[in-house]
Formats: structure tokens, C-alpha cells, sequence
């Protein structure tokens, strides 16, 4: 694992918190992305060498849709950058750790993402993403 | 504000989740500090520019033993690091954030902390932090 890609917020609003978190950092967000396949809608920040995810679920289904109607608005995952997704999977297999899904799907920002759950690591939702080489 | 400083996340036993992080990262914590003025005991990891901190509540009055009797292990807060507290406190303030102590006190890693409250931060309790100079 290289480094933490990013922080990934569940929003109801991501027009007001992408406001809100453009009043905390001091500037504006500089990308709004959809991925309908996983049911959200997104928008970043760069802080230093992370970003920062808001997400606002797209529909009922949505996993972020769902987080919110449990636990409210908050923190939903952290994502680390790994170099070869397939590797790390397998190496935290062994280690103990529960994948979510072990074939990598492409997830917003031009990544292959996996993720393990939070039941396997202390309550955290870790996503894995690699970079697509293009 | 410069970076994210650490994330910090709320275990029930620093001793396993030290373990099961190591694992995670691939490597060991390379500190372990009590701030026994905030009832915490915490594990640091490094990866990338960021910090992991673990965090264990030493007694029932710690906000990291209530927090887990509330929500259970999990992400707890985020961290940024900035140059001069006190003026991001009043910048925050001044944009409708809620500070919850506009004097800063001591936290862990020789840092001078403050935190934003959830409920003007979408749920996510922001620490800011200033390194103490010597």
C-alpha cells in the first residue's frame, strides 16, 4: 500500500457539502463525477497528496443511500493506493481480511477498486484502488 | 489548511488492532503514545504523508470509550494540518462551522488541537492541528 488515496463521505446533498467542504478547505471542488453502476454521484477535493470523495447516492439501492438511512451522514471508507490490486487482494486474503469482491470493478476516477469489510477491519470500510493504465 | 495530518480510528484493544493494522500496511506502528488528559492510549502508523492514529479509551469517560458504546470500532476523526490554529479557528467560525474549544489544548505527537463539531461538518468530526515548535 502506498499511500491513502482517499476519504470517501457519505453526503445527502453533495451540492450543499460540496459548498460546505469548499468553505472548510478553502477552495473549490475540482471534479463532479457519476458512477451509475455503483449508484452514486461524486465530487472531489485535493488536499496535499489525498483527495477527498463526496458521495451522494443516485437511488434507493445505492450503497451510500443505504449507509445514510443507518448511520447518518459521515465518514463511509478510506481508500489506499496499491500498485497491483490483485497482489494486495490475495495478500490480505492470507493475512485474514474479508474481500468484498475479489474480481476488481472500475470504480469513479479511473480506478480498478476492491473493498474489505469493515467487520474484518475494526469496524473500517478499506477500499483498494490501482490506478487504470490507459 | 496544508494536509491531512492522521486519521484517527477507535478501537477496544490497541494491542490487537496494532496487529491487525500491521498486517493491513505491511509493517509495524512506529509509536505508541497515552495523552492521559484526554483518557486515550494510541498507536501511530505512517503511510504515504499520513498518519493512522489508533486510539483506546483508558477509562469509561474517554470520548473513545463512549464513542465505541455508541456507534462500535470505526473511523472516529479526521485531522488537518495547519500553519497558525488559531486563525483557522476564527476563519471557521467566521463560515459557520461550530468550534468545539477555540482555545487549543494538547494532543498527541506534539500537536496543539481543536475540533469542529460533526453537526457543521456533515457528520465528521474534524480535529485541526498545529505542530508545537520547540
Amino acid at each position: 500500500m502506498n499511500k491513502i488515496e482517499h476519504i470517501g463521505i457519505a453526503v445527502k446533498s453533495l451540492e450543499k457539502s460540496s459548498e460546505l467542504f469548499s468553505k472548510l478547505f478553502g477552495k473549490a471542488h475540482y471534479k463532479v463525477e457519476e458512477v451509475a453502476s455503483e449508484g452514486v454521484k461524486t465530487s472531489f477535493f485535493k488536499i496535499g497528496e489525498n483527495k477527498i470523495e463526496l458521495l451522494e447516492g443516485t437511488n434507493d439501492d445505492s450503497p451510500i443511500t443505504k449507509f445514510i438511512a443507518k448511520k447518518g451522514e459521515g465518514i463511509h471508507h478510506i481508500a489506499f493506493d496499491v500498485d497491483d490490486i490483485q497482489t494486495e487482494i490475495k495478500r490480505l486474503k492470507k493475512e485474514g481480511f474479508k474481500v468484498l469482491n475479489e474480481t476488481p470493478k472500475n470504480g469513479a476516477d479511473n480506478k480498478l477498486v476492491a473493498f474489505l469489510h469493515p467487520k474484518s477491519s475494526n469496524g473500517v470500510l478499506i477500499e483498494l484502488c490501482q490506478e487504470i493504465k490507459r
